[in-house]
């Protein structure tokens, strides 16, 4: 049935295209001498093949062309591939620009009050392009490459497709995945290269050894998210919606393994996870109680407002890494980096990335964490530093500190009273 | 005459297996549903070819198999491949389980109380199979992924031949080795893949660009360890052991270099060898000294007791990377990450290895080490810490640090005595 | 044309070495057994087929040979290879030795008291073959493997071409270039790897992805710095320089792209440079207040010498990475890692490494240097540290830091005369 489908799709293109081959005769001569690769690529394209030729999808309005407001995305590859920007849709790549680090719209409990950084009110189109790379003091430049580089898969196929290549040993290749999906935050490429299904696929071929695509695009889906059971974070999704994505990467499993292998497989994976994400809650505890006690440097308060949090501490996913005191710099690098590797690197198997690259970093981290914490905390003691002095927190410093844990939530008005009555007691 | 052996070997491979053509048969209609991937690699395998079939290895108790406990490792793929595995368990990867760091067993001046952290006494069983893991806060998954992936190369041929494929292709390749040699701590993969050998080889073959193989396994032995001059953590062998292993390896080189070349190559690793450790041992001093002065934080008696040595400091290789103060998590990256590299990448004829990767992140380490120390012994100076506060180390913190000088055994009794009344007169 | 030259130059070659067949025919019984890679390779060479034999390159003096006295390098090679010679010459390649981090020879302001490391008055004939290695501190073998093994490349053609082999197909793969331009400090290919540049030419063969040859070494040319408009440690070129390159790179783009599309891919790059220098002088100017307020630790004069500088503060291209501070050791990461890979990840389109390897990490470590700034002068404050200890810089104090400015060139005298009335009227 799916064949009978892309058949006839392929017939729909051939034939829409058949009047559009006088527009590509118009272009070339002119373009091979000005644009030689874009020809190069298109003739050898399936799209050239078909007749499909430059009007197709430029339009015809040389002029919009030239000033970049002719953007070939999604919307002009859609109508012909129906089926595949479906998928890509319902996909985590379909959200690509606003499933990055420090973007608000997929938090769950979002502040509404957050919209006004990305919308004018009562309108849902974003103010920029770019939502995530507005959150950093940076250039346009640095994010169009830093940022709009990747993320803008949501809406341009050539962000995989590449421009006028239409072979389909290129996306089939990991090597296309690379180009995003690589690097301390996210090295899943490097990973499944030095994995047994990597280095299977390096010395036999991929009917032996699978491709990021054989798992995570079956049968060329381009939802690339099916059977993913935690956000891009590594927050593990709730059950509800982890138990049927379970189940669909099992049968991907299934398709070479026995199931019970498959299984056992993947929930190491998941313990993996919960042992990884413990460390990181402890870290986050150390730090909150820092600010609790005043005594993170700088405090929110001294340092360049956060953009979406004000002079609000920040250790979720909106969390940046500028203007931050050390010790939080060292948690970016612990959740962002070091949780990443490891939960990655177990769900894909690869001994390297999940101990050394992964696990041992988010121990290590812990212990600089600690060792801040002691500094800092030790500071706090100091005359120099401007606190009391007399070497241990004084009941004024819990008062705060417990102050603090009251208005940020972290501690009921009762809970708050009960403990303050305590300190208030001891100062008799 | 080798080619005898093997050849009567394949023989009684042959021969042997012919009655259980049957068994496969019994097998593989349900499994081809089941475990896909797993039939299509036997049926393309020489055990296919030679008629070896799933019970020959797996036995024929499938509740077992189900279980698990039907395990094929090297006691089972032994009888018919006695030579490699002979060679084997006189290399390295012989005793994979046991070379972890964190291990004692081969330990060469091992306290022999150790023991009973593996052993019931007067058993030489292990307690558990994995007993690096063991030293680590961890759960049993993380050491199956971290750990035993690896270091299961003790018994598990699959670790490097793949459970179902008999092709000397993958297993020729170095891509098979990278799963286990490659990462922050032993990238000679990575070192391998950038030297001229690599470079060669990607671009002009094995015949001009020699593999890890090459080298390591030449003539298909399964001993890799033929030619090391050191322990895995990078302690050079004495020379009684050391001579007799280079002369091996000048043998492997001069197979395509001049014997002087070949000479140099080496001599000029163990000089990179000499400097680098000469730069471990100058942190190593400052920590201990730190020790000796009570200054480390958290010092080993406030902190969770090391596995092996409880409340001793441990900087050798059962040191730890989790539950140790900052500057001994320094000490770790520079043994275990950079120190390696330095050595390997030399060894490996690899620059970038050998210095940014190595020798440059060494000096930084040391950098950094350093000025940890002297925030340590600030530390040690200020009133708030709870010290005498005079500006200067007393007489009282001189004599606690010579006796742990000498409880630790890096003093004997007589110095510390001449030590300890020089102080004392110093006081008068 | 150019064409007609190389054969002229073939000719030549061919009928120039006849002669020479017999002392190949000398050799090679001999080295067939003792070098059995190199005869190998130049069995298969154009070298042999242009019966080009052993004496040719190597002389006919044995003992020479075996002293390592007739080493093969470019003054060997270039009067049969002028072309490639001249070019090689004029580019950077052709100055490998002098373009090290920690050399003096390319300061565009270099203060010609420095000559004398290097060079006996009055004598442009180097005193060491290397100059950057002897301003470290480190074994002569060190300085081989980790130095001159790249570096050699100015005088040295086998340091790309390898001894024996001819092969152009080695020299045209970028895995010829990555034996030295990788890793922390300049990861072009790393960078190139992952790009869609690299990413198109692993799939799809260079005709669709030009390796680091398309572009820098156009047409064969040797001159490898053709279009680069910035030094090797990044430092932009002044306009004068840098518009003619930019022109020429724009040529070598422009074979493939659009001309406005290059312009505005290139211009990008500038930008994000310029985004980055501003990140890496707020550092710098962290670090020279310490400096001027004595707050290093330790400061210039309290450790070794710097070769070049003695007790000043070195921050610029002469910066090591051995005997400084912490914060200067996070400087020397910030400018020769961060800064270096955001700005050759932009120039090569890899958002990975301008982002995350790069702009990221820039970041943090401005977020690392202001934390251990803010610790040094938290230091400088309490009593325990030997200071004023009034919680706040004295008089004394501004007035220490603005000699130190005016003693390092940051300040004029006039301006060091009005700021000091300003404190002393303070005072009254």
């Amino acid at each position: 049935m799916k064949i009978l489908i892309a058949r006839l799709t392929l017939f729909a293109i051939t034939t829409l295209s058949l009047s559009h081959q006088a527009a590509a005769e118009d272009c070339i001569p002119c373009h091979r001498e000005k644009t030689p690769a874009a020809v190069r690529q298109w003739e050898t394209s399936a799209h050239a093949r078909a007749k499909i030729g430059c009007e197709k999808c430029h339009g015809s309005n040389h002029d919009k062309i030239v000033k970049g407001e002719a953007k070939v995305d999604m919307k002009v590859c859609g109508p012909c591939h129906q089926k595949a920007l479906r998928e890509h849709k319902a996909s985590r790549h379909g959200m690509g620009l606003h499933s990055g680090w420090g973007c608000t719209r997929n938090l769950t409990n979002r502040d509404p009050g957050e919209c006004r950084f990305c919308h004018e009110e009562g309108s849902s189109a974003p103010l920029s392009g770019v939502q995530c790379a507005r959150f950093l003091k940076q250039t346009s430049e640095m994010g169009e490459i830093g940022c709009n580089y990747c993320h803008n898969v949501e809406s341009s196929c050539a962000s995989c497709h590449t421009n006028h290549n239409t072979s389909l040993a290129i996306v089939r290749d990991p090597n296309s995945c690379a180009k995003c999906h690589m690097g301390p935050d996210h090295p899943q490429w490097e990973m499944w290269q030095t994995s047994l299904h990597g280095t299977l696929n390096a010395t036999a071929g991929i009917s032996t050894g699978p491709t990021c695509q054989t798992c995570h695009m079956q049968q060329g889906s381009h939802n690339v998210s099916v059977g993913i059971t935690m956000s891009s974070g590594g927050v593990p999704y709730p059950s509800k919606q982890a138990e049927p994505a379970r189940k669909e990467m099992l049968q991907v499993c299934g398709q070479c393994h026995a199931p019970e292998f498959a299984r056992k497989e993947l929930a190491r994976g998941d313990a993996v996870r919960s042992q990884s994400l413990a460390i990181v809650k402890e870290a986050e505890k150390i730090i909150w109680d820092l600010y609790d006690h005043g005594l993170l440097d700088p405090m929110p308060d001294q340092r360049p407002d956060h953009p979406l949090s004000g002079k609000k501490l920040v250790t979720d996913n909106q969390m940046l890494y500028e203007d931050t005191s050390h010790i939080e710099r060292l948690l970016f690098k612990m959740k962002k980096y070091d949780y990443a590797r490891t939960i990655k690197g177990a769900y894909h198997q690869n001994p390297a990335y999940t101990h050394w690259y992964g696990n041992a970093e988010l121990k290590m981290d812990l212990v600089d964490i600690k060792a801040e914490a002691s500094r800092l905390r030790e500071r706090g003691k100091t005359p120099a530093a401007g606190k009391a002095g007399n070497g241990s927190a004084s009941e004024e410093e819990t008062l705060r500190a417990l102050k603090s844990k009251v208005e940020r939530g972290a501690m009921s008005e009762e809970e708050y009273a009960a403990e303050k009555k305590k300190v208030l007691e001891r100062l008799k």
